[in-house]
Order: C-alpha cells, then sequence, then structure tokens
C-alpha cells in the first residue's frame, strides 16, 4: 500500500461542509468519487480535520493509502481538476508519504484565516468568501483583545455544544489581525481546535471592535468557561483553513 | 447642478470594460441604466480611467453631475446595488463634492494591483482574478527588476499601440511585491498610467522572476522605448483598480 498526501484548494459555499455524507455534497465525498473514477478503486481520504459547511480552505491536507501506482502525479492531478474545478475545488499537489504519517494526527500546526470587510456597500468581489461588517470596528481593541487569547487556556466559551474533543484545552501560538483598506485578516495558529472555535473568538473580537464590549468584558466571557457567554459565531463565509504543517 | 463622486467595486470578468458602448455590458454602461431607472435622468458619470475588458477594480472612483437631490445616499446605495449586485457591481459611497471636483482629472494618484497565484493546479478561490504561474518565480529578482521603473521615465516599451496619451512619460512613485503563501501581489503607484503599462510591466517582471531574462534584459527593454521589446502583456484578470486619491 502506497500512502499520498493531497493538497486542496476549495471554495466551500455549496458543500455542506468537509466530511462524506449519505446524500448531500461534500468536498470529501466528492474526491473520493473522482479517484474512483480515476483508479477504479474504493478509495477513503483523511482531511486534517473537518470544515464546516460554507467554509473554504487554500490549503486543506488529506491522506489516502491505496495500492494503485500514481505513476505521473502532474498529471493525475491534471485529471483530478478535469472533474473537481467545476465544483470549485482543485488539487494542488499530490506526494508519496511514508505509510506511518497522517493528515490529521501527524498534522503539528493549523492556520486558519478569518476574512472581514469592514465597509458600506454589498459585497462583490468577497462574495461568500467573507463577512461584511458595515460599522466602523476599532480593530487596535480587537488586537489588543486577541492578545488574551494566546497561551494554553480553557476555550470553553468557544466551544461548540457539538463539539466532541475530550478536552476544552488548546494552546494557541498566535494570533495576527492585519487591517489593510477595509479588509480586517485574522490569522490564528494552533496545533488544532475545537469545534466552531474560531468562528466563536472572531465574534466575540467583533463585540470588542464595534465597543459592544470592552476588553474586560472579552476576558470575562473567556475566563467563564461558558458558551453561554459567548457572542454569536461569525459566519463561516469569512473563514479559511489557511495552512496545515507537519 | 450637484456633483457626485461614487465608489465602485466591480469584478470585470463579465464586462466589456469600464466604457459605455453600443452593445456590449460595460460598467460605466450599467451604472448610468441603473442611474437613470433610479432619477428618470439621463446620466453620465466620468469615472478616473477606464478598465480595460476582464479588469477588477475594488475602488474605481466617478462623478456625476445632476439636478437630482438624492436625500438619503446609504438608502441610494442600497436601491442601486439591489440592481447591480447581480452584474457584480457594488457602490460603496456616494458623497458630495464641489462642481470643480472631476473624477479624473482631479486624481493625484492611482494605485493598480496585480495578483499572481505561483503554484500547480487550477484556481478555485482566485478564478478569473489572478495569473496562474505554475513554474516558480524567482520574487526577489523581480523585486530589483522593478526597482529600476521608479521615477520618471518614457514608458513606451510598456504602452499600447492603441494608447492615446500624449506623452509616453509618467513618474511611478513606488512599486510593492508581496509575496505571501504563494500568492504575489504587485501594487504600482502612480499619478496616471498609459493604456496596458501595468499589465506590460508585469509581462517583463514574470520573464525575470522565470529567469527568462536578467535584470539587465529588463533594464534594456525599458530603456529601449520600443514596444517591440516588451515580454507579453500579462491577463487582464489579474489586474484590479485598488484606490484613487485627491
Amino acid at each position: 500500500m502506497k500512502n499520498y498526501q493531497i493538497i486542496i484548494e476549495y471554495d466551500g459555499t455549496n458543500f455542506s461542509g468537509w466530511q462524506v455524507q449519505k446524500t448531500d455534497l461534500t468536498v470529501q465525498g466528492i474526491i473520493q468519487k473522482v479517484l474512483k473514477k480515476l483508479t477504479k478503486k474504493n478509495i477513503i481520504i483523511h482531511g486534517s480535520g473537518r470544515t464546516d459547511k460554507g467554509v473554504h480552505a487554500i490549503e486543506q491536507s488529506a491522506h489516502f493509502k491505496t495500492n494503485y501506482f500514481i505513476k505521473d502525479s502532474k498529471n493525475f492531478i491534471k485529471s483530478m481538476n478535469f472533474f473537481l474545478n467545476k465544483y470549485s475545488v482543485s488539487i494542488l499537489s499530490i506526494k508519496k508519504k511514508n505509510t506511518l504519517f497522517h493528515a490529521r494526527h501527524s498534522a503539528t500546526e493549523r492556520t486558519y484565516k478569518y476574512v472581514i470587510v469592514n465597509r458600506y456597500g454589498s459585497l462583490v468581489l468577497d462574495k461568500n468568501r467573507a463577512w461584511n461588517i458595515e460599522k466602523k470596528l476599532d480593530v487596535d481593541l480587537m488586537r489588543r483583545a486577541a492578545r488574551a487569547l494566546k497561551g494554553k487556556k480553557d476555550f470553553s466559551t468557544f466551544r461548540s455544544s457539538n463539539c466532541s474533543a475530550k478536552s476544552p484545552i488548546k494552546t494557541i501560538k498566535n494570533v495576527r489581525i492585519i487591517n489593510k483598506n477595509k479588509k480586517i485578516e485574522i490569522f490564528f495558529i494552533s496545533r488544532s481546535f475545537l469545534q466552531q472555535q474560531v468562528r466563536s473568538m472572531v465574534g466575540c473580537l467583533k463585540y470588542v471592535g464595534e465597543k459592544k464590549w470592552t476588553i474586560k468584558d472579552f476576558k470575562f466571557s473567556l475566563f467563564s468557561k461558558l458558551r453561554k457567554n459567548c457572542a454569536p459565531p461569525a459566519p463561516a463565509s469569512g473563514l479559511f483553513l489557511y495552512k496545515v504543517k507537519y
């Protein structure tokens, strides 16, 4: 059996998320379908993590094991993309890995990017790919609040009630906010995240940015470890799985 | 007569450029049509400059004179966008200006952004909005070549044969190249540009990046002032009118 890693870009708008489902269109589902078409084999791919309905990926990583031999990876990618591009999915690379490599378990660092377009006037270029907030946000306040997120902490406040993780404790390595020409990009780096953690944190940072919350309120919400103290999570459309490191 | 300035975002993919034409869909044409629908008046809008077929705008600026009184600009924008959004055009602001303001003549600085996605695998998230170059580009070499573009120069090499400007002499205030996660963004700042100047410069910078040209070759092309020494211009899809200053 060979073990292959693939890197995948997708627009999540028309998908019911990453994970394969019986009836709905999912990213994992459509890639497995195309692999079956090309290799005549049933191949199961394992993603670095699930992305929710409407969430995008700039570089999702996945692996699959097969006894099918991929001779020319560039040609194989071209064939896959011939079928996948109309679904807004693109394979960027295929690499042979040792048998121990696991897209989820071997990952040491994940980066998510959340995009806010802070202006009046409905989105065109970032339609379905950002959160349009009309009220001017105070990005400096958001940066100061975001500092409280760094480090090893109990993130229960930012955890979806459906989250299946054993522990609510995660270590956020960095949060970086870039503000340029009305586009606010927030990068979150951690080994792993709880379900809806990023969108929940962004929802709370937005409350700080629009001065509905003080930084003290933000910290109270975080340290209370209570889901009920979380602001409404940011919409899926602004969220991108940006990079997975091993 | 009131003089109004509007800021406009658009995806140029399905337009035959900015300038109104008899039959083809253009950005200026569709905005004028919507203004007519809302005000019952024939209004001519004047853009800060024309963008070619397929070129996008993050913040195009235009003005129009009318005796129609816009009571509530936010409501007026909402009504315009109700009709414009399906064409991938969005009005971001409307401001009353003094009668001397002219979107083209009063502009003191224009910024264009050119986006290259430097990787294998067809584009999904940047489809129609970037130039996909598969061969790895040496961005440092491109940066060094770009320095030669700064300042007051004869840009005949980078000038389309259709260009109607009186003089080929322009002053480029700055060229900045940002390279992040396989996305190369090149910003060009000048009071004004010749027709196809940005796409021509990017085409030549790409030759340097892929080492088809040395920096010396690049300078030879620039200083020759001959169109025939220009590399093929970069495709329209990667070009964005980014900002217009007054």
